[in-house]
């Protein structure tokens, strides 16, 4: 998981390297037509790739989207209209069964499918219309790293090629600075020791970098045997709050942009109920580091544009840079308590759904 | 809390009393347009409801229905485009103002509004073109227990506006159900005993049952600090299920019907494992007993016609008398642990969130 974790910038090169010609193909296909709404469909680190993939195209097309639920089709026998519909598939092996599922019903209707997957022989890459096929490389890990960044990485070029407000040269940063985030390694790698004992956990994200929360938290359950909880800074503050206590450990993903001042109140609101809160944020989100046990600080994008231009999507290239300290994180603390971070009892790489 | 649990036959039968008009009127709006997305938009526990609602709409329905993230619009600026969409708000109060927000730019761009809500002089009921009122009463408790049963309900009389597959007389037989539902409170109060010292757990549902393991969790961690990890049961087979270790407690909904298969996989597995299993089921579920350390039987719904008629769907009516056992668990467990149900710490009714 760790040799995966730092393998990132190259698969990230090779799936945007490849990725850019299938991204213009689909560009011509869409042309000035707009779907009336997009499906996308995975499970497990898939999903929280789809859960980034909604923000991110509705952000920069303002085309709706939403996340299927297989067993509508799969268990309750009910296929859900999908004509004039994108519905994207998102898997790792390509063999996911009942995300193939919908994707073969939503052929069946004339909807346009495509299909993210890291293996061109897969059933999912001969199911789909359109393959987008992720450059990762083999991943022996079942807990995936990689595979999840260089997913967002199609899902931006998938919203490039819905004529979404995503620039190519911005894509093609993204290598160079999660290079940069693999250099807090032996940092991350010393900062673990306080949490060998932590058997409960909070994560928190917003926005673009919501999905981050679902991921960081799904690899603590898996890796480190940690029950993780995961909110939306908006639905945490709307309950669970309540869980919080003093010494509670608290991950909060605070990117600069605007969702910044929302994860701020949080922050100041976990300061008061005296939570262990870390941080992952950007050094110019003044106060963070005062508000915060501990914070982990992601390093500038490199060139002269380190910000998207648009200062309401500040926070536009984040979500693959600030998931590497969570990877680097998990991985680290499951070496520290003796367990296998490739091999998670009781899981396989491929999930077969019933 | 629990006596607003207790007091579920009652409010659910003032719900339908006052919204069986509101959803004939719906339904002469619609007559037989389709609309092209259903977008439904909530918070917290009517975020809960949401969840039940997308898959009650699909299945009855065929239209697909999406999740709205409220912050595309409120932190993001962006909105998405939503002509010839219907968009739901759920609020208790009608006062989330996140919610709202959806709600008045959905309005401005011409989409059919709906707010289901307990306040007929909140914004919401202001904002929305259909207010659907639940009759929930006055609700005292932070943790929402009539007014989750309430809105589901509401949510089911959505659904028969849309030509939905859905029965008013099935619907009439709610109230008496959960009123059988609730005789069950003496063996639940035992039961907790059991649970003193819990201080981790999963729910796990699926498909029409799934809302209610957010629910159930949710309770779990707002009254008695638990940390409940929530899934359906494909994503806990995807990953998670690494963290059910000997004697971890795990929430299993399984009702009869299309996903007792899959729930009943999960059950062999989780058996296997050795985790403390509490199944809420029926008791034509055969076997559910012998795979799990505790079972909570439901009793049979009143009147001849038990389940629905279409085996595809046995469990459309499950819902509301199934999250009952749960309500209660989660109140008394809260008393035997000393806390106040009522009034968690650290949180007000209603939130408004930045």
């Amino acid at each position: 998981m760790l040799q995966e974790t730092r393998d990132q910038p190259q698969a990230l090169s090779r799936t945007l390297s490849a990725g850019i010609a299938s991204a213009e193909e689909l560009r011509r296909h869409f042309g000035k037509r707009r779907p009336r709404l997009i499906v996308l469909v995975a499970r497990g680190t898939s999903d929280n790739a789809a859960q980034f993939g909604r923000y991110l195209i509705e952000i920069t097309t303002r085309i709706p989207v939403s996340l299927a639920a297989p067993s509508i089709l799969t268990l309750y026998g009910c296929p859900v209209d999908l004509r004039d519909v994108v519905v994207i598939g998102i898997s790792q092996s390509g063999e996911s069964t009942d995300t193939n599922a919908v994707l073969e019903d939503a052929r069946r209707q004339g909807a346009t499918t495509i299909g993210i997957t890291n293996d061109a022989s897969s059933a999912m890459a001969g199911t789909v219309q359109f393959p987008l096929l992720i450059g990762a490389g083999v991943e022996i890990s079942v807990a995936a790293t990689k595979t999840y960044t260089t997913q967002l990485l199609a899902l931006y070029l998938v919203g490039y090629a819905l004529n979404g407000a995503i620039e190519l040269d911005q894509l093609r940063k993204v290598p160079e600075w999660v290079r940069g985030v693999l250099e807090l390694e032996e940092d991350i790698e010393a900062l673990v020791e306080r949490y060998f004992f932590m058997t409960r956990a909070v994560t928190v994200g917003r926005g673009l970098n919501y999905a981050n929360a679902l991921e960081f938290g799904l690899k603590l359950m898996e890796t480190c045997y940690v029950v993780a909880e995961r909110f939306s800074a908006a639905d945490l503050m709307h309950g669970p709050i309540a869980l919080v206590e003093r010494a509670f450990p608290v991950f909060v993903f605070a990117p600069a942009g605007v969702t910044w001042p929302s994860m701020s109140c949080v922050l100041d609101r976990l300061q008061e109920l005296k939570a262990e809160t870390l941080v992952i944020t950007d050094p110019r989100n003044t106060g963070a580091r005062d508000k915060a046990a501990r914070v982990i600080e992601i390093p500038q994008a490199p060139g002269p544009n380190t910000l998207h231009q648009d200062p309401s999507t500040h926070d536009l290239y984040t979500p693959i840079p600030y998931i590497v300290p969570g990877q680097l994180f998990a991985g680290h603390l499951a070496a520290l308590k003796g367990l296998n971070p490739d091999l998670p009892r009781t899981l396989n790489k491929i999930t077969r759904t019933m």
